[in-house]
């Protein structure tokens, strides 16, 4: 069967292997299985929020309230906007999708950095527009800068803090970007880690009311799949004019969150004192990666997230990748974003013990 | 901003009117609010359901396994398929979309019954296809034959049985039909309901397999929306040859279920006794509704499904669903769809013959 042509040699995204496929494939016990390759919430979910969807398991067979009222409302609270800022996504990877598709179409321009969040540039061919991407690994607003003047945009994508790299761009330069860009291209802020890079740093921290005042042409991206510890669920959302977020209305489909998905972003929002935890926590932890890192002399990105880029020299990172694997230790080999590097997301003080014990044997077997 | 030009005039999905909104609008007890708008299944959902997802409530900070292997593997023999031939979507509703989006762009040709499920139309506006549609408001394969050789069409929709007017064709002359038409027309399947119609008359049993065995140019879509009590939850799945199915994967957004979606499902499959039962159930309530109509002179369609759709001809049924709705009875009308006419989703005992005392009482008051 003939399908759309623009499908043809389309990549698909390769997630963080799964626990389970470890179990299945190397035959170790789930037990053993530490997996610090998707930067998930270590510390496990709110026990708030476990007792919510305990509470609703029963309404299951019931559709979700569609029009989200409850969710949208504590999101505009919180953020101190109107409800008809609000957009909600299955992971505020849905809103990405929704961008591309209400900006661009064959040929559309999409600027990003060259290190940056898979699926921007996956949604993009999917519609055949073109992706243009900065020399710099890291986000280099210079050199955004020019290929914008040269290129022009439909669409920049701007990762704040980057994964799968952690650096972090200042507000302040950002804003300072922002001014030149044309009001008819769409910026799209993803702040999918703000809430650690903003808790390390005060002058990372992006307010999505401030963005979406000054620049009418910018969303900003939000998600529960991180500091808010529902990767499972699949909660994300996205802030901006009500010109942009009604045009999204248009391509969402009905019913794309679920009813305990709902309830668990309702009530994560609440327990904010396990999230501000949870980030301290995470960067107390990161102090070991860095002094690892020292002491055994590997480059490291300055991480403003739940994970940590180390970069490598003598060993091959894909090699690494595979080797704590069979031990049971996922983590992510950056190989196929032409880096010979590995991103670990930072894990519970148990897990990263683990991880330096398992990385030292590795190393000492690939030397 | 300026956004693609396809988006301007979308219709976006009506959806039925959740309980809280009821609750909040019209000031009712959540516990006196009735809907019967959805056509879930008002059974609940299975209590082994309900305690698996209790159990896995606290994994939530985990992604999902994006493989989806258990539940894959779960369909798969249920059907007598290959995993490769199963594709799992937020609802059956974001297959649809994937084969739209697969097979459609701007000026694509779909063909479609006159009155059927309206995302059908709204995911294929989305991507500039032109619509074109049978006179007949129930599924008439002789109009769609006669269409299908003046037009030609990239994708047919056939709704077996039809939401939302509950008629279904029989197995033989959609096979009669398929035989006519080209390998290169993507002919979706909707079975939806399919649980419903095949329990009622055995003619009217669509199997997966034989269909897209016989039909390399077929998929087959289902649904644990309905019968398996799961609204709530997000699970849909298509079924098709490989060829098909691969090419869908590179539309599918990655973690397109939540972890506890997925654990329902390969639960509710299990669960087999409790969808029989609730069907059973389903057809017994519905003769009231029949026996109902007979009495009251009310013309109805024939279900074959979860639902029945009553036609109206000295009232009007915005005016019928509007009075309903103040006294709390959710139900669907049907006026957006060009009728004068209602659906109302088969409830328990007790819903249904409140419905009916809520009915008679506002076509007192209309009369």
């Amino acid at each position: 069967m003939k399908f759309n042509k623009v499908l043809k040699n389309l990549s698909t995204y390769e997630a963080g292997k799964p626990i389970e496929l470890v179990v299945r494939e190397y035959g170790i016990n789930q037990k053993d299985v530490v997996k610090l390759a998707s930067n998930e919430n270590p510390y496990g979910t709110s026990p708030k929020v476990v007792a919510k969807i305990e509470s609703l398991a029963k309404n299951m067979y019931l559709y979700p309230d569609d029009s989200m009222f409850e969710l949208k409302e504590a999101l505009a609270n919180k953020f101190n906007l109107n409800s008809k800022n609000v957009i909600i996504g299955s992971g505020s990877d849905q809103i990405l999708e929704f961008a591309v598709h209400a900006k661009c179409k064959k040929n559309s321009k999409v600027l990003m950095a060259q290190t940056t969040f898979a699926m921007y540039e996956i949604y993009s061919k999917q519609v055949g527009a073109k992706i243009i991407k900065t020399k710099s690994s890291q986000h280099n607003l210079k050199e955004f800068s020019k290929l914008y003047k040269k290129h022009g945009a439909d669409v920049i994508f701007l990762c704040l803090p980057n994964n799968p790299l952690g650096e972090c761009l200042d507000k302040d330069e950002v804003y300072e970007f922002l001014e030149t860009i044309d009001k008819n291209t769409l910026v799209v802020v993803d702040g999918a880690y703000q809430e650690y890079a903003s808790f390390k740093d005060e002058k990372k921290r992006i307010s999505p009311k401030d963005l979406i005042e000054k620049f009418p042409n910018a969303i900003y991206l939000g998600t529960f799949s991180k500091a808010y510890a529902l990767g499972g669920m699949r909660v994300g959302y996205g802030l901006a004019n009500e010109d942009i977020i009604s045009t999204f209305y248009k391509i969402r489909a009905p019913f794309n969150i679920t009813t305990l998905s709902l309830a668990a972003a309702i009530e994560a929002l609440k327990d904010q004192e396990f999230v501000d935890d949870c980030i301290e926590k995470n960067f107390k932890q990161m102090k070991r990666y860095e002094k690892y890192c020292q002491d055994n002399g590997f480059e490291y990105i300055p991480s403003y997230t739940n994970f940590i880029t180390i970069l490598f020299k003598n060993f091959i990172s894909k090699e690494i990748a595979q080797k704590l694997l069979e031990r049971g230790m996922i983590i992510r080999d950056l190989t196929g974003y032409g880096l010979n590097a590995i991103r670990v997301t930072i894990g519970t003080q148990a897990q990263n013990t683990k991880f330096f014990k398992l990385l030292t044997e590795v190393l000492e077997e690939l030397k």
